[in-house]
């Protein structure tokens, strides 16, 4: 995805902080296009001191009209919790919709298209004229008691589902797990765990064999790294040799 | 998803905002069971006040240190911005995280496992003790610029990842394994192998604490089933009985 062409449009937002937080959710996801649309005045100037935020709320542009802020969009897809009026767009779940605009974004370079998500204000979402501007909408599926989402953790996950959609396919991040512990190395701990047992006289010697293999059993469903076999190894030994001294 | 066996895990968070955003993400996606580890006093009060949240807030749990918190849950999940830190625990991206986390939900009715995420205070995240608890790290795919996410961001974006992957078809019951040992008896484990070792006159006084946390990490990297931790209890006491016999 080319997040140059992505632009998230707040539409009448009234709490400062909700601006600094989308823009916050913006910066950690690389969207910088932040449109504004009429806010409470003194929303957008508060807004300028969130975290981490300020390269995307210094570049922010203001328009007095949704039309004006989506003017240069091939596609604008408006968000909405559904249930408190009548629609009549299309509806889309974030992640049918967010493949849509992947497939948007993903128009040859002669051809630029840009996208734009609009976000309504916190208590009335997006009036019907704001919706007219639309091409469909798009709902994030949450339970049906509550609904409503936060301004900014709605656009925070609309980011996130863009950008998980569109890394599909990417390498996966590698695991820190290290290589499994071998056979031998595995056979050497039972070994020592069945000493220091014997040591501390917690098994009869006609048990030995049976208790082995528990022991063997054990440690192999354990699924060990070599590193924490070893590290084991390092806890059994000292153990082991205190009680051959002590005895 | 039973959503009654997810526990979100807030520790030492120090704005009430943030609580209260966290809250009313839960809410959103039908999560319930939130638990406060030490927050800033006044932070979890002001937060009772929180946008559609209520009903979580009400019910939260404030507890003094994270093994309390998760002594019920078999899975404990840290999540982290990384680069902050060495990471001396597997690191999954969330797409893998959140399947991992829903087949260790999908338990038979019979055994019902819990899950807890933590996520840490604003400013530096979970600390190398509050990640001793975790069995495995989860982090939000962010780019590099400004990785760093706002907390109920954060905790939404989860918690959409759960609500996503669970709806997507059915999960597998896990293999015939029996049920995974609690954080509670890991804890008890931890604290007589952290005897044991003491006796055997293999750990200096000061080097205690870092002793405990590397213990705790050992085991939880080994997915222990509550009946293996029980055997291993059953190795280790007549050990330490043994030393304490004879020092």
């Amino acid at each position: 995805m080319d997040p140059d062409r992505l632009c998230m449009v707040l539409v009448s937002t009234r709490n400062p902080l909700n601006i600094g937080a989308a823009a916050r959710a913006m910066a950690n996801f690389c969207c910088r296009h932040l449109r504004i649309v009429h806010p409470y005045d003194l929303a957008f100037r508060e807004a300028r001191s969130a975290v981490g935020a300020s390269a995307v709320l210094a570049a922010a542009q203001e328009f007095s009209t949704v039309a004006d802020a989506v003017a240069d969009c091939t596609l604008v897809v408006g968000t909405t919790a559904i249930g408190h009026r009548q629609l009549r767009h299309p509806l889309k779940v974030l992640e049918d919709g967010a493949a849509s605009i992947l497939q948007a974004l993903h128009a040859p370079p002669n051809a630029p298209n840009r996208v734009a998500i609009l976000f309504g204000s916190e208590k009335v979402g997006l009036s019907n004229q704001d919706l007219s501007h639309c091409h469909w909408l798009m709902h994030i599926p949450t339970g049906t008691d509550q609904p409503s989402m936060n301004l900014g953790q709605a656009v925070a996950i609309c980011l996130y589902e863009l950008a998980r959609a569109g890394a599909e396919g990417a390498v996966p991040f590698p695991s820190a797990e290290t290589a499994p512990a071998s056979a031998a190395e595995l056979e050497r701990l039972t070994a020592v765990l069945l000493e220091t047992l014997q040591e501390s006289g917690s098994i009869h010697a006609q048990s030995l064999d049976s208790k082995q293999e528990d022991l063997r059993r054990l440690l192999r469903r354990m699924h060990l790294s070599t590193e924490d076999a070893f590290t084991w190894l390092g806890i059994l030994r000292p153990i082991l040799w205190k009680l051959r001294t002590k005895n």
